[in-house]
């Protein structure tokens, strides 16, 4: 079996089926053990904006969906497993996923699990990485070589 | 004080800031305890896609974005309360929540709230109801007047 | 149960998770047994633009879609069911399903069925009416009132 | 003659007039002789997403349009020809096209023909391969030097 | 033959194909006999915007394409005859056409057709107007029913 | 002159040329005299997002532009006049406009300048209104009829 | 003075502000001695789309706008020069004015001028060539390094 | 701490959430002390659009946002401060900032401070440079490595 003719693959990644393209907004609401450390982490640290702060949660603008922390009672967790509970986002772009990764080192965000390859070798291979937020949240971002394994 | 001529405004809804015009995807993984419940529920049943199986979870495209359902073991917990742990959609489009809404009457869909008003004669005003799922997650579906609060 | 507050009713069609942006073409092709007749036919009378004529086959822009006809010895063969083949196009505006057939109706092309709803009171609910091209390709074109169920 | 200055030239891809921007879909309805084959072809090997199943159907997200199978009593039949019934996608970047053909080597699809490139040196230059799915349906994907050929 | 059940039609236009979804602009060179007066009629009375004005020519962004008016010798010719010679623009939204012709109105400039309908009753039906500039250029604008028509 | 059929004419807006499709995005600096105030005024009543906020500044996501608020010596001016400096969003959905308008009252926002219609009758006509932040900078917002008016 | 620092210029040409985001179509009526030599050298050799045929006119979606040819009694006229009046297309992508450029070469199109650099060194640099049809029109195809300028 | 792979960041740049997807205008106006030097500074110099000229002003399509230049009595005054008062543009792409900056220099348009970096090696790092107009108005370009930070 010969492979395609590699032609122009210096210039392009793959696109896939444009996904997401909509006007909604997802919405996730966690708990947080203290909101000022919550902003801390989110706005100051990971560049998320602020859109709207209340005495019992703070709302965001999590990389253009809404990420809402309510204030809970209690101690926050040490987070057991990354399943079955995580969130995060898988960017189409591979700069998109480095920059996050950047951003992260250079204002040292703690990593639960640093840069790694997930299936290799596989249609469905992708790197990740893991932060853990003060209320012991884990959030995921990734990244597909091929953009149609996003789902 | 005068209110502001009312001109055109039986065409238009506000717009809004557009948001997420991104190609990326938020993800969001949750646990499930019957992975054949959970495809009934979230493809047949709301209307979502399923993009992969298998043994150990199904991924889906929920509304634009990727929800993952892990097998978990044991029963489902019934929910206790809204808060701090629920997701779902907050749509531009009063039409598509209203649509939504529809479906899961038609087809059956257990309710946790039914529609009600939130904020109501504050900018934040929005309608909301509220799904639950067969391992007890819940999802809520949103609508607001004024786009720019759907953050 | 309520039904949701109607608001803003009058103004609004669901969107759906907008689907199809995407700039790759679907590309399908078909017998034909008379190429003027196809190019009669899907040109002059259904509006869809010539993109090349070649000997053997004449290529189409068909709703945004490739369709591409090609010569094929023979006679054209009545169609004798819908099933399990066709081919067209489901709009996401009930006025371009509408524009169409208007424009099928004034220029009088065949019908093979005319209007009919079907799955009503379902959420699968839809528009269809099917045309009949020159070589007996028959063309079903829907309209659904969510747009999330046109897959 | 001189050519053109070649200017940029190692970061650009034409783009030609921007195609398929629109939120309507094409549909395709094909015969299947097993349903389960049909979703494993289509949703486990080649990524397409499932929408909806029924007891004589499925319906598929197919690279951004609708692909139904269709329940269709006999046995699937040997494709005897390419011509004059296929379908499949028209990629504009040349990287979805290379995508795809890396999946269905790694997935083991079956080709019935392997990727080549026709009317080299004509301004139509094209790469093409050709996959057959359970029922004998023959997908052909292909990638346009100039994408004003796509149609 | 039954008419399609008219539903939601209060709220929608066609859209058909979307068209002109491209960064590449048209360009139109023509003549000028005084660059003031052609300033004065593309940019204060017409509304276009005056890109660059150099001592031969100016440019203009006229309604997103580039027209270009060179300065010519001699008297303005008048307009014998709309055909073959004119321009103008098509508009996709029957409101862009209504405001475009209440500007002319409400700033006087010379019409040299009044609103007419063309082709009443049949698919390419539409509505035009022209207009002519002090060289004697026509532009005409028009807006069809059904968007497919526009080429 | 007869005046242009009216038609569709309930269910349009003008679109005019589709202005600000861009990515970049406008930032102006202005001075504050209290950054508390500041965020309060332009985060907690405004509705716009904070995205960073360093001790001498705090930057805003403003109606998808950015405003950064400097922190600057001194006491308040009383603004004398709306020329010639002052800031603000032409909206092109008058709902937009209108909703905004709802916000400030609601929100007990301080007008510097109630709602009132300029330029009435002519092709520049527009509503707008005028805010006034605790530094003393004023916002008027504005809403054309003819959305080509916009610059 | 120093020049900014080269980063990343390897990998992105200028985007300007992105114009013609418009669903509109400029029109343009050109005189044509043949509508048989027309219809080849805009459709079979420059790649155009047919949309329409009359007896009188042909209308033609000219990379995306509409080319109307008028058939017009008389011999076609030698042009005499490129002023005052032509018409074509100023690419945002260079690699789109190439392939334009290598279209008319293989398709042996007539150049009225070959490929040259205009303004070279100045901000309005650009490359541009002219093709002419059958009836003496004068087609130019521009690529400007700096897309600000393709007004 | 292992860096991520480093894979296909030679093609590609970060695209954060996308911004400004919005069809509303910032507007900006600001004093001018002479309108012809206005002009000739943002449209001849700048290459900025002139949308509307009065007796008292001018309107600018100001890389798609509307900047009012006013008529003010007086001298300009010499800019004491970059702070806290100026406006301009952050870029998306580097090549767009990197042009604005080549078209600055060809046309000798005058500096008040030349190309430098801010916050470098931090996620904030940004290129700048700052132009002065003829009425002393200060306008900074910006581009930064991370567009998240564009706000």
């Amino acid at each position: 079996m010969t492979s395609p003719t590699p032609r122009n693959t210096a210039k392009e990644t793959p696109q896939g089926t444009s996904v997401r393209n909509t006007s909604d907004a997802f919405h996730l609401a966690i708990p947080a053990h203290d909101l000022d450390a919550a902003q801390d982490f989110y706005v100051t640290k990971l560049g998320c904006k602020l859109a709207r702060r209340y005495d019992d949660r703070i709302t965001l603008d999590f990389f253009g969906d809404q990420v809402v922390c309510h204030l809970t009672p209690g101690e926050p967790a040490q987070p057991e497993s990354l399943y079955p509970r995580h969130f995060g986002v898988t960017f189409r772009e591979a700069a998109d996923f480095e920059a996050l990764h950047a951003c992260a080192v250079m204002r040292k965000i703690p990593f639960y699990h640093e840069v790694s390859v997930r299936f290799g070798g596989l249609v469905e291979e992708h790197r990740t990485f893991v932060l853990v937020d003060p209320s012991g949240n884990l959030l995921e971002f990734k990244h597909y070589n091929d953009p149609r394994m996003m789902y």
